[in-house]
Formats: structure tokens, C-alpha cells, sequence
């Protein structure tokens, strides 16, 4: 499945015609061998952990949104406590906290943005243990961490991320399946079905929905618990790479009071949980929105989900601890052809760049 | 200053005329009730926390706002680490944490949302001590916590909560007060100050700004660190009350990467410091968004960043630690303007209830 990039874009969608939708396409054998390159690390990492009972990730961007699966996981699967840090505390306003009993893990693809290498330095100085989740094995972060997870994507041309932003989800698992307390149920099989369930998805009919998308002026996404990640880094996604605003939503944050602006004429793109105690509230989720004049484009869900939504994607066929990973497949795709059909680049948006800097520099 | 609401909202801007702008008007008396009848917790506080030194802090909407603000002030201004609870880890997932080195704090202007109050109870069995932050005293939140901090508005009729918000971070920062360490410089002198510099916001003529709000269908909004609340909260109010998405970002988020939906025709509502170590990188941002085609409407700031924006209302006069709780009082005057210029009632904007509910009952 691996191809290189043609030359430009031409919006067809008879392959990969971009490196987008070729890095996409990676994405199975890119999990498969970051699962082989980080299971043996599991031992290092208990070792690391000791007796810290804590986990604080530090993030931006697409990472960020890898790293809020991660903190619900680690809560949800292994009963660790986790949250994740405002970098401004390190960078900026330099507190000292006591952070001894805290395992502190940063997120970054090039392992090079200097706010996070920044934060994990400071991380370290308050007593934490350190974690590097990054793409590339000799960058500043992963030289200073305690211990390096280097993901096993390759390099990634297209700005978007996509294989380096499910591997990090990869390596998050791997990292909560070390840390679960004793009694908790194992990750490892589940983890073994990803890359066949990834690959599943890539050959998903995404023409209807990208059609939809690109002819909405106003778009909003939601998803909720372990699916708030791929909600968001759904919307931040579709702002990146079609330079539209998209608010991602947590289901709930919606409901409480911007359900507001929901009324004809937008297009709500709902991540559902097929399985799970946030399967069901998804689905009362779409009869609200529908209500009020919205149409709904669902991703994944119970079949009682997909049947209410106007439009919809299959999602993964995995259980709900590792569904996140391969739930964001049908929002690459789709976006990637949402992208061709504005007459876009989604290699290469206006204004990015690769290795993303805030305004941390040393 | 205290006027009864009139029948319909005129839109005309020779004083009060909607229950929202009596509220607003009230806060400088709300907030020094809230303090002088919050100040003699303080040693219940830190007899309840004991050697507990982290914080979990449990809200939604407005109350989440508040609730980011208290998360910055615990860890800049008291050194205690802080995290914003996932309430679906409690509700839905039903995950057991070990919180016995954890003060709860759960925030809700009602005391009656089910899920902070589920959330509540979860934490207790967790282990945690609890504090409610609420704004009725008899409310199922304040009657199950360890310590209920009552804030001092008084009964709120406008659904866009906006004394009951400034009274809730009053409320956190003589939390953050209370749990900091021997040898952190106290809030409490620059706490007495707030009373009068919300007083000094008052009579802001927000015309220019409000007039420029109403005629912008594209709106971002951005802070960073103690000020991210407010931007968030100047964001979520925006929604409610005048029912259009508008996007809260943080400063360093906004770079990453939406930094690409910046364009002609954007306005981006800007919070700045007057102190502190963001002041100064607020001011980049306003030249990089000038200079993308964006219009800014600066809020606050030091002298040089209302300089650089193309509107500007001043800011509170206080430190950094205390300047958030000031600093929402010109975006709520502007939104309350700028909903009556869009013939909107701001006191009961569409699909909002006063006592919000996700999807938990019970």
C-alpha cells in the first residue's frame, strides 16, 4: 500500500495522490512496527515508575490531542491519575512544584519544539521521572529523557500529522498497559489487533463526507471520554489542512451551553463509541443536534448511531481501551479529500511549518 | 448602581437595561461579600487539606473557566500541582483513582449540576477531601463537600453567568491562598484590591468594540496562562449569548497550528497581561495576526500592546495573580452590548437553562 506522492494534488480519488494520503496509507505497518519496537520497553518503564502513582503529559497540537486519549486511558484502563500540564507553569512562570511522585511524559513528533523540551527539563528539576514520546530517536527530547519511546513512523513529509500522531497513540497504550496497576486487564492483545483494524479502514468510501464538508461553511465535531481526543484532533486537523475554524467539542462541554449556536445550516461531525458507557448518550447526542436543524456526519458508534446520523463512516472494530487509535483512519481520509476538493494542498497549508515552535527559544 | 431589569432590552446605552448589565454592575459589592465571607475559611481549608498537596478541580462551562484560572493560580501562585478532573472518568467509566493526596474542588454556580455532583461523590470514594465551590448554599453540592465555600452574588436571573463567575475565582484564589506553602507571598492584600478595580471597569464605553463584534461573523479569541480563562470564558459567553461559534484558544495553541485559519476579515479578541512573564509575548502576537490580515481587538495588556491593536479596552489595574478576576468585566460589558446590537435578548438567549444537565441524573 505504500506509494510515493505524484507531483500535485489532482483530486481524484482513485489512490493516494498526495503524501497525505500516502502517509495515511503507512499507518498499519507503521503501528505494527511500534508495537514490536516498544512492548520490550515495558519492563524499563515499570522499573522508571517505581512508586509514582502519577502521570502528567506534556504536549501541543496534535500531540495534545494524542495525549488526552492517553490521560483517559491511563485513568480508565490503568488507574493511574493523569493530567495534562499547562507548559506556561514551566516555560513561563518557572513555579516549583513537587512533582516526586510524578512519571512526566512528553509528547512531540520531531521531539525538537523547544517549549516541550523546555517543560520536561523543568519536569525533571521538580522531581519528576521522564518519559519522551517522539518520532526521532536522536532529537533534544528524547536524548534527556529517562527513558525514549521512539515511534516507528518513518518520516512524515505531509505537515499534517497522521501516522506519527496514531503512533504516539500507540506508544501511549504501551505505556499505560506498563503502569496499570496490578488486577487491571492487559492492552497487549487489543494492542495486537490495531494495525489489522487500521488497515480496514483505508479502503472507506470518504467521497459523501469530504463532499459534505467542503460545502459547510460552519462545522463543529464532538466526541467524548476516550473519543474526545480523535474529536478534536479532528477538528484541529480540519483547521490545519482546509484553514477553516472547526471548534472540537467535548459532548458534554456542548450540551452545557454552546448547543446554542447549533441551528440550520451546520454540520456536526460526531465520533461514536461502539462500545462502552458513551456508546448510548452519542446517540441521544444526534436526535439533539438533528432537532435543531443540524445535519450529522457520524464516525464509528453503535449500529443504532450510524442508522440516526444523515451521513456516515465505519469506525474500528476494536474494543473501546485501543478503539481511538484507529478512529481517526476515517477523519484523515475524509479530510485529505476535503482538502482536494477546496482546491487545497494538504501536504503543505499555508503557514506551517514541520517542527512547530511557540515562542520558547534554547 | 443596582437597577431592575426593564421589560425589553433597548439596545440603547445610557445604562442598565437588561438584568445581565445589573449583574454585571453588582460585582464589585458581590465580590467583597464573597471575600469577607470566605476570608475566616481560610484555616478550615488548610486544616482539611492537611498533607494532601495536589488539587482536582471538577467543573463545566463557566464554571470550568473559573476553574482553569484557579488551576494556574494554584500552581504559579501557591506551588501546588492542579488538574482539571475528565467528569466521565466518574460518571460514565467509573474508574477508581486513588485521590488520598488529592482536595477535590468542584465548582458549580447552582450546586445542583448532577454530574459535578456524581463527580463529588465519586472523589470522596476515591479517597479525596472535598471543597464545593457553589453559589447556593443549600445546595446537594455544598451539602456533601468537607467544606463549602458559598460565594456572595446573590440570586442570578440573566442566563449568561457572570457574578457568579467572578465570585468563583474570588472564592479559588482564597483557596489558592489558604494551600500555599510557607513562604509564598500572600493574595490577600491584592484580593482587597479587586472590589474597586472591577468598580474602575464599569463605565467602559464599549461601543467601538461591541459595534465591531456584531458586524464580525469570524471571531477568535486568545489568552495564555492565568489569563486563559478569561479568553475561554470571553469565547463561551460569546456563544451563549449571542449564539454564534466563536473559538478560545490559548496563546501558544493558537500558534501550533490554527495560527492557518488567520486571514482578512478575522477579528481576534486578544487578552493581555499588564505583568508578568506573558506580557510581553502578547504583543508578538498581535503583530503576527496584524500582519495575517486579522483586525484585533486587545483587552488589558501593557501599554505597548494597546498600542499595537486596532481596538482597545482597558484592562483591570492589579497583579498578575488577581488581574483574571477583573479582566472578564470588559468582555461581559461588550457582549451584553453586542447581543443588543444583534437584536438578541442577552438575558435568555436561546436553549439555555439556568441549571445545566448533561446526561446524568441522579
Amino acid at each position: 500500500m505504500e506509494t510515493t506522492a505524484t507531483t500535485a494534488p489532482t483530486g481524484e480519488t482513485g489512490g493516494p495522490s498526495t503524501r497525505m494520503a500516502s502517509e495515511i496509507a503507512e499507518q498499519p505497518a507503521a503501528a505494527r512496527r511500534t508495537l514490536e519496537h516498544l512492548l520490550p520497553e515495558q519492563p524499563r518503564l515499570r522499573d522508571l515508575a517505581g512508586d509514582r502513582r502519577r502521570v502528567l503529559l506534556v504536549a501541543r497540537g496534535s500531540s495534545d490531542n494524542a495525549a488526552i486519549y492517553g490521560r483517559y486511558l491511563l485513568e480508565v484502563a490503568a488507574g493511574v491519575p493523569a493530567a495534562l500540564a499547562a507548559p506556561s507553569v514551566a516555560t513561563h512562570y518557572r513555579a516549583r512544584l513537587d512533582l516526586s511522585d510524578t512519571v512526566v511524559v512528553s509528547v512531540s513528533q520531531s521531539g525538537s519544539t523547544a517549549e516541550i523540551v523546555e517543560t520536561q527539563r523543568w519536569a525533571r528539576e521538580c522531581g519528576a521521572a521522564t518519559v519522551s514520546v517522539t518520532n526521532v530517536a536522536d532529537s533534544p527530547l528524547a536524548a534527556a529523557a529517562d527513558v525514549a519511546l521512539v515511534t516507528q513512523a518513518g518520516p512524515e513529509v505531509a505537515v499534517p500529522a497522521t501516522k506519527t500522531y496514531l503512533t504516539q497513540m500507540v506508544a501511549l497504550a504501551v505505556l499505560a498497559d506498563a503502569l496499570a496497576g496490578e488486577g487491571a486487564d492487559g492492552l497487549a492483545a487489543d494492542l495486537d489487533r490495531v494495525p489489522d483494524a487500521v488497515a480496514a479502514l483505508l479502503g472507506a468510501d470518504v467521497s459523501a463526507a469530504s463532499e459534505a464538508l467542503a460545502g459547510s461553511e460552519r462545522v463543529v465535531v464532538s466526541g467524548r471520554g476516550l473519543l474526545l481526543g480523535t474529536a478534536l484532533e479532528t477538528a484541529l486537523k480540519m483547521e490545519e489542512t482546509c484553514l477553516r475554524p472547526v471548534r472540537g467539542y467535548s459532548y458534554a462541554d456542548l450540551r452545557h451551553g454552546p448547543i446554542s449556536v447549533v441551528s440550520e445550516g451546520l454540520l456536526a461531525v460526531l465520533v461514536g463509541a461502539a462500545h462502552g458507557p458513551l456508546a448510548e448518550p452519542m446517540a441521544d447526542l444526534v436526535r439533539d443536534l438533528r432537532g435543531r436543524g443540524a445535519r450529522v456526519l457520524g464516525i464509528g458508534g453503535t449500529p443504532s448511531f450510524a442508522d440516526l446520523c444523515d451521513l456516515h463512516l465505519a469506525g474500528p472494530d476494536l474494543p473501546e481501551t485501543v478503539e481511538p487509535i484507529a478512529s481517526i483512519v476515517p477523519s484523515q481520509l475524509m479530510i485529505e479529500q476535503m482538502a482536494l476538493r477546496m482546491g487545497l494542498d494538504p501536504d503543505n497549508p499555508r503557514g506551517l511549518n514541520k517542527v512547530t515552535q511557540t515562542d520558547v527559544t534554547g
